[in-house]
């Protein structure tokens, strides 16, 4: 069955995330709704990553096989006339039978978007951001520095489908100004991220930038692979799932 | 009474527009029933521009005479932590007694965003912009060079409210990029704008972008003073009150 290549951008508001649910909306079920509608059959599609209920994509990737009589589809104008609002399709190509969208995966990134402001937030900018207040972003930045390389980041992991190993690579951590000058986006690439671990490490940073933390109190925080040690998850309305690479 | 000026930023999807209406929601309808709960008597407010229903507000400026005993209330974070969370007030100051955000205006500007990309439209995207597909930019900003200056606007101007006179002045008409690179901003400068004028205005300047109109139609159209002229209203969730000079 030739496979198809799929890139997504999507809205998490309404929806459960991304892995398909009994009974609930997600990103995965309403793609798949929309290709058996197509296919007269089930059609199942692998995501690179399973994003959190409330959580965006601007770069999900996704593999599916489709059946042989459906290589002549324009599969990106069909699909986009299927999918709600929410969902768009935004790039498609057929790849290799050996490409998975998971597993072969070398890095994500994630953005975090954070709403810097005290007195007001945008409405226009409410689904897509965090609204923390006055930080300090330079210390913010320095203490990023403790989590790039390789660590054991157990202790900002959520609890959820049980993975072999903890450790993972964060190869950069960068800050950059959002749409509006009240704005500030942080991208984490790493090899691959646990379960609200850049949300759990998003609240890390802004307690850091806040001053309710020391830095080297992250490097505890680390160091004891608890995730009691680390302050409540970040909201997921500011995470995007960004770019995935092969 | 001490006059209060409030600027203000909503999004426009769940909002019949600005004025407020009987059974509707509208942003003066929530606005004045947040001055009510603290002052505990009616409250009329005056805006500058009545924005279309869908229409977004960055800078929508408001003036309201509030009662003596009320000068200490801390109006900004009082008014933000009972709106809704489609409206904020991003500023607000006292103002002299003969200021008013409708009459004094100088100037507007309005902002229409289109969305150029034909495959898809992003959804974070979706409730702020109009997506037109592939068009000529240049045609676009050489054609709006015919709406600059002084004209009678009665073309563009849809039924509504009776205007003593339907000439107004567009000091400035610019195209820039938008957050995303499939986004152009067409900003409008005037002195005041008809009912509709600014959509209408855009989608002139879009069937001329898509080949579908000559610009010397445009100057045509202008000439007629006739609404049957020009083509269909652009959608409202592409237009945003951006600015207002005083």
């Amino acid at each position: 069955m030739p496979r198809l290549k799929l890139e997504l951008a999507y809205t998490g508001a309404e929806f459960h995330g991304w892995q398909i649910q009994p009974m609930q909306r997600t990103v995965q079920g309403v793609l798949e709704e929309a290709l058996q509608r197509i296919c007269n059959t089930r059609i199942r599609v692998h995501g690179a990553g399973r994003t959190d209920a409330g959580a965006h994509a601007l770069g999900q990737v996704v593999h599916v096989d489709l059946p042989g009589n459906k290589t002549h589809v324009p599969w990106q104008k069909a699909l986009n006339a299927l999918l709600p609002g929410d969902v768009a399709v935004t790039r498609v190509n057929w790849c290799a039978q050996d490409f998975h969208a998971r597993f072969k995966a070398r890095a994500k990134e994630y953005t975090y978007t954070i709403w810097t402001e005290k007195d007001y937030l945008l409405p226009q900018r409410r689904p897509f951001v965090w609204k923390v207040g006055e930080v300090d972003l330079e210390s913010m930045q320095n203490a990023s520095g403790i989590l790039l390389g390789r660590h054991d980041f157990q202790a900002v992991q959520n609890v959820g489908t049980k993975v072999q190993s903890t450790v993972r690579e964060i190869k950069r951590i960068d800050f950059s100004p959002g749409f509006y000058s009240q704005e500030t986006v942080i991208h984490f690439v790493a090899d691959g991220f646990l379960k609200q671990m850049a949300r759990n490490l998003v609240s890390c940073l802004v307690a850091v930038g806040q001053g309710r933390m020391d830095a080297r109190i992250l490097q505890n925080i680390l160091d004891s692979r608890q995730r009691e040690q680390a302050p409540a998850t970040a909201p997921a309305r500011g995470l995007c799932l960004q770019k995935v690479w092969y």
